[in-house]
C-alpha cells in the first residue's frame, strides 16, 4: 500500500469531542524550571478539564499557572491516531456546589486520598490527527 | 474488592525497560513561553531517546534545550499502568554513522518526509507505576 498517513489539524469542535472521549490525559507544566508532565485521569466539565489530585503533590502548586493538558489515542497497528491539547490557567475549584458535583464517585481519582480539584479552562484548544487522507473524524473518533 | 491501586516509584532500570517497550511517547518543552507537548514515535538508542521530526516544526528548534520525554501505558479496565519520564538536553544528530544507523527503515517516522533526528540523552530518568500493592514490574511490564 503506497498511501501514507497524513497529519492534519482538527477543528475546535472535533478536538473537544475527542478529548471528551478520553479518560486519561497529561498535565504539562514547568516545575522548578524543568518541563514536567503528569498522567492523570480527568473529566470534561463544561468548557474545562477537571482533575483530582493530592494536596501535597506538584499539581496542587499550579493554581494560577498556565498549563497544557494533552490527551491522545494512538493505534500502533495502523500508526494512526489523534492528539488534543488544551491550554489554560489552572485554578483550584473552591465553589462548594461545584465540589459536590465533582466529588461524584463516578468521577473519582484513580489514586485514593485525593481531594484537591484543579480546573483547566479551555482557553486554547488545538488538535491533530494522523490518518489516511480519506479518513474523517466520524470514522475513527 | 477493597484493595486500592498504589502509586510507587520505579527504579531507573525498571523505567528504562518499560520505556524501551513503548513505541510512542511525548516530547515536553516550552514553546513561546507556553508549556508544549508533541506525541511522537521514537526508539531507545543507547542511553537516549531518538525521534525523527521535520526540519520546519517546533521540535527542530529544540537543539540544545532541556526537554522532558514521557511514555506511558495505562489500562483503563484495571485503572493501572506506568509512566516513565526522561529529562535531557535535546541535540540534533549530526554524526554520519549514527544517521545511517538511525535511518533504518524499521525506525522510520510515522509521518513522511521527516529527516531531522533529535536525540534526548537519559540525564534524569524517573518512573511511576499505579498498580495493586502486590503487583511487580515483571508481572505487568
Amino acid at each position: 500500500m503506497n498511501t501514507h498517513n497524513e497529519l492534519r489539524s482538527l477543528t475546535t469542535r472535533e478536538s473537544i469531542v475527542l478529548l471528551s472521549s478520553a479518560q486519561v490525559g497529561r498535565v504539562v507544566f514547568t516545575d522548578e524550571a524543568l518541563p514536567a508532565i503528569r498522567p492523570v485521569n480527568f473529566v470534561v466539565d463544561g468548557a474545562s478539564v477537571v482533575i483530582r489530585t493530592g494536596r501535597e503533590g506538584s499539581l496542587s502548586k499550579l493554581n494560577g499557572n498556565v498549563v497544557a493538558f494533552e490527551a491522545d489515542h494512538i493505534d500502533l497497528a495502523t500508526r494512526s491516531g489523534w492528539s488534543v491539547i488544551v491550554h489554560g490557567r489552572a485554578e483550584r475549584v473552591r465553589d462548594i456546589d461545584q465540589l459536590v458535583t465533582l466529588a461524584d464517585p463516578a468521577k473519582s481519582s484513580w489514586v485514593p486520598l485525593r481531594d484537591y480539584f484543579l480546573r483547566i479552562p479551555f482557553e486554547m484548544v488545538t488538535g491533530r490527527r494522523l490518518a489516511l487522507p480519506h479518513v474523517t473524524s466520524e470514522a475513527t473518533g
